[in-house]
């Protein structure tokens, strides 16, 4: 077997150092990368200044077997990576005609003039293979240099990720004959990840030397992926998959999907597969959950609408919660949440609603009830469920966990496929 | 005036690498040491491993005077930065009682029993200035070492934050005597970058050569930072603050802020400032405009509820569009957003409103109406004014820009102070 290639990144801007953009590129390849099985072993950020990107093409090809490089690109004059390349090849620039055409296209596209500077980006350095951008006008270049590959890829991420899913992964596992590899993904929502590793350490030490696990951990969830190695024998994916039950066994309901989804995918898939309509009643969330629910293209098959209600008036009016309840009880309670969830449900004329009420914070936080108290609810056409959850690590990452958690009770309350919510 | 330091920044552990957290940090530290006028030349992640991690050193110091790393000082075995720089300055572990002390008084805050490997954090290099950790477990280190400045800081970047801020930065200014620099910050929304640099580009170019003008792009606004050294000459500010009439000659209406404040917290101050109250009326955003008016704190000062009208059902009924409004001009259109805004603000009681509906995408467009297009209201008691724009780089950021779009809509259209909206 092919002993797995290193890789580094190396990120080019001045607008990374000054902190003007956070370098989200480097993330996505070294997820992507790790798919393949190739390590990255270092990522570096340079400015545009030509002596401190060619220092860190130096150090990189002395660390990895492919380097991979992103910005740099455009057609101004700060964007010099590829007259840098050109150089340190020692080679140079020629028409490409493929890529001009490919320019042509986009332009043609947006109905825009082409200018000079443009037809300038389809130039490039004779030894490269130009790999093609169809979503912008850089192309991008492959080197192959005294046993090292070099990547060059445009530094705006829709551009970037195009280009290396397209083109750059595929060529990287021909080139490397990297071995198949299989991930299977396995989601989870509700367990600390610490809580989670004790759940499943035994399961975990018990996979064979070519599978090994991952923890990728968000608020309130954890992805879990297992990733196989090729070993020689048969159906390595159907050998994953098969130690899949005992792992549902230790985590139970807390797996809400088993593809690479978001937890409001997977509820939206529940409720479509249902034919059940949806609706919320927000207040400290503020029209979160309705943004998450609606941040899932397709959405409008099951999402029908939200009534945000911030002020107790508004509680009141469009809501029907009682004002002797508020009055008794305060918006932040048992009482209120589950009036909004049916209230929603009965006003947006939804098979099921959700309702979410507390303290995001900083303000507004009292001995009985302080910052981070949240009351969330279900309610379908048989039953109302009320939950009550703590959680205080500021208003943002707040009004997040408690989405979070207002979804994940959506998931675990929702009736089985053949037993609708509906009257 | 002394020479202004170089600096680097090293984040340190394989979860960067293996692209399982984007690093946020960098472009933190970037920014906060820009601020002080000393320049980020290279940003580099490396492994938890030990010969990585001193060969990053190494080079580091090489080539910057205060080398800043993040990360790898937890509690656990996978995190030996400070094992790895005590053997690095050729040092040993010594207990630090003030140290210990504030590891305590974390766990006696948060109730919960200290374990060895707690105690095991107030070990620290006997060479290294301790930088205390008012906000977790584990202390940073300030190290100077043949003259180049080494400064450790742990990778959660909440508790990095407070101790950059409050130790780190001061002392860098001291250290290097840092000149004092200034900075006047105004955001732009509106206005693309490069359509802003050629607004003001006489301005910019008249700008004393003690002053620098940083465009800092976000999704349809832009933020200028102008940074003043100090030149022997006396009031610097002042100096400053007096090129700003001339700015906001070219740049009119297109500011929101002379402060660092996102748009949402800018329009909340109007309102307040006006003692207006707020709802809004949501098809295509989903809640994401009340969430963005939510997300600032103490915005139930002015915020009343939200509808959201994913559902023509619910546009009717709750909002009250006509039927016959949406049959002849579909819900994408003037006359049901205009409708919209004046339905919300009637049914939430609030003294102005705003609304939207468009087309998200990637599904839903027409030749007529592509993916893209967006049509906005505000309406107060006095007037209902609606708008249309086209904006197309995928679901999410088209929501996110007609958010931000209604937000200026709203801002623009507000009655001056002293002429209430309300009846």
């Amino acid at each position: 077997m092919p002993k797995l290639p290193n890789a580094e990144i190396i990120t080019i801007g001045d607008e990374l150092l000054y902190g003007q953009v956070i370098d989200t590129n480097s993330a996505f390849l070294g997820q992507e990368l790790g798919k393949l099985g190739i390590r990255v072993r270092q990522i570096t950020s340079v400015s545009d200044r030509a002596d401190e990107i060619v220092t860190a093409l130096d150090l990189a090809r002395t660390r990895a077997d492919v380097v991979l490089t992103t910005g740099g690109l455009g057609p101004t004059k700060d964007d010099l990576t590829k007259h840098i390349l050109t150089e340190y090849f020692g080679t140079e620039l020629v028409l490409h005609e493929a890529s001009l055409r490919d320019v042509e296209a986009i332009f043609a596209r947006f109905n825009r003039p082409m200018l000079e500077v443009n037809r300038q980006q389809a130039y490039l350095p004779a030894t490269c293979v130009p790999i093609r951008n169809l979503v912008g006008t850089a192309p991008g270049m492959w080197f192959e240099d005294r046993g090292t590959v070099f990547v060059s890829m445009p530094g705006v991420p829709f551009e970037m990720k195009r280009m290396m899913t397209d083109t750059v992964l595929p060529r990287l596992a021909r080139h490397f004959q990297v071995p198949p590899i299989e991930h299977v993904v396995v989601q989870t929502v509700g367990l600390g990840e610490s809580f989670l590793a004790e759940k499943i350490a035994d399961w975990e030490a018990a996979l064979p030397p070519n599978m090994k696990l991952a923890y990728l951990p968000s608020l309130g969830a954890v992805r879990l992926r297992l990733t196989g190695q090729a070993d020689g024998q048969p159906d390595l994916r159907g050998r994953m998959l098969a130690l899949l039950p005992a792992l549902r066994e230790k985590l139970g309901n807390h797996i809400f999907a088993e593809t690479d989804i978001p937890l409001e995918q997977a509820v939206g898939e529940l409720l479509a597969a249902r034919g059940l309509t949806i609706g919320t009643a927000e207040s400290c969330t503020g029209g979160y959950v309705a943004h998450k629910l609606t941040s899932v293209a397709g959405s409008s098959r099951y999402f029908r609408g939200s009534i945000v209600a911030y002020d107790n008036a508004v509680k009141t009016s469009l809501l029907g919660v009682g004002t002797e309840t508020l009055a008794a009880h305060g918006a932040v309670s048992e009482a209120v949440v589950r009036q909004m969830a049916e209230g929603a449900r009965q006003r947006l004329g939804t098979d099921v609603a959700l309702a979410t009420s507390g303290i995001a914070g900083p303000d507004g936080g009292t001995p009985d009830k302080p910052v981070g108290t949240f009351w969330l609810a279900y309610a379908d056409a048989h039953q109302t469920l009320a939950r009550q959850i703590s959680f205080n690590r500021g208003r943002q990452l707040n009004i997040e966990y408690a989405t979070s958690a207002v979804l994940n009770l959506l998931r675990l309350s929702l009736p089985p496929e053949n037993n609708s919510a509906a009257e």
